[in-house]
């Protein structure tokens, strides 16, 4: 019988599905490490504790995601890909530079409400490597420059005021990361809602003056 | 002579002398420590650095302000306290509710770029104890509050949108704290007019609709 096909009659499993059981662990590994990460700050948290929860040893952990600073890096890196991944979908909707933009904030504030956007923001630099810290940064600068990237196209497409687009990028960005800090799964509006609410106020402004 | 009268004939120093020399040492331990909590992190700063860099043994520290956490305290305390001292003093200015509350997001951003306001935004409550960190929500809580006042003022008045009041403050709150993290006081644009670019930016959105 072919060793990696699929096969009824054996207690062996294929290679197909030894990959996807690997894979399906290291996810589970994560998310319970980025919920401890998230619960108690990283310099609180411990592998024992993420270990534990998942009844595994901490060397099984070690084997999926190595040490705790690189346990961190990859609940951030999963973050910042979630959010790169959202600024290339938006650039892809049709409509004006502004919806574009809108969906692309919406999404932002959305996954900044989840567990890995949650660990991107409570993440210090100073918790990583200088070599960590570098790769964080660089994953940080290409969102913010996808973020300006789609304010200066809703600019030159007359859909936005010409405003001071770094300005602009830190005033969305800061808005829209704070979720992270305030947001609770038992409050009273849903992460869509409240994404929805912020961009609105954030594109529309407050001013009864204004539109 | 009186013990605590001016005298240019005597080397002791009266008692206001005494007190003011003391006002004024404390302001520099508290001034150098906040800038290497920022600097470094709470985690990395070491309360010895603060020590040399005044010239001073770590004794003189915990007489000034106490241990680690103490100066922490201190220095996330003298942050809110100015940015509640912004809100109360907005409260009376002339104008419409959204004047009062501009007035205030300005300063609030203003602070967010100083020593102490950069030190609130990046004490997190796992740095402080228990007791700490319940003082530190407080006073969080009372800055919340009155923004959230000044919101709803400004909607009773006519100046704003009736737009959600929690959301409206966690948006600026937000983006105005935001500046903590990125502002750069070699780069081209002082606190002032950042601020200012910010709060009218939120005021009055970024739609080519908007006013």
């Amino acid at each position: 019988m072919p060793a990696d096909g699929p096969d009824e009659t054996t207690p062996f499993r294929t290679r197909e599905q030894r990959e996807a059981e690997r894979v399906q662990k290291r996810e589970a590994v994560l998310g319970a490490a980025v919920r401890a990460f998230n619960a108690r700050g990283f310099h609180a948290a411990s592998l024992d504790e993420v270990a534990t929860s998942l009844h595994i040893s901490k060397p099984t952990i070690y084997h999926y995601l190595g040490n705790k600073e690189a346990v961190l890096l990859e609940c951030v890196t999963r973050g910042l890909e979630m959010l790169q991944a959202a600024a290339d979908a938006a650039g892809d909707i049709p409509g004006s530079g502004l919806d574009r933009l809108c969906q692309f904030l919406r999404r932002y504030a959305e996954i900044n409400m989840g567990d890995f956007g949650r660990c991107v923001i409570r993440t210090a630099d100073e918790m990583l490597s200088a070599e960590g810290a570098r790769r964080f940064r660089e994953l940080k600068g290409q969102i913010d420059q996808s973020m300006r990237s789609l304010i200066e196209a809703a600019i030159a497409d007359g859909s936005m005021k010409p405003v001071d687009v770094r300005i602009a990028a830190f005033t969305f960005a800061g808005a829209l990361n704070w979720p992270a800090r305030w947001y609770d799964p038992q409050g009273p509006m849903a992460p869509d809602a409240i994404a929805r609410a912020m961009v609105d106020l954030l594109i529309c402004g407050v001013s009864r003056n204004a539109g």
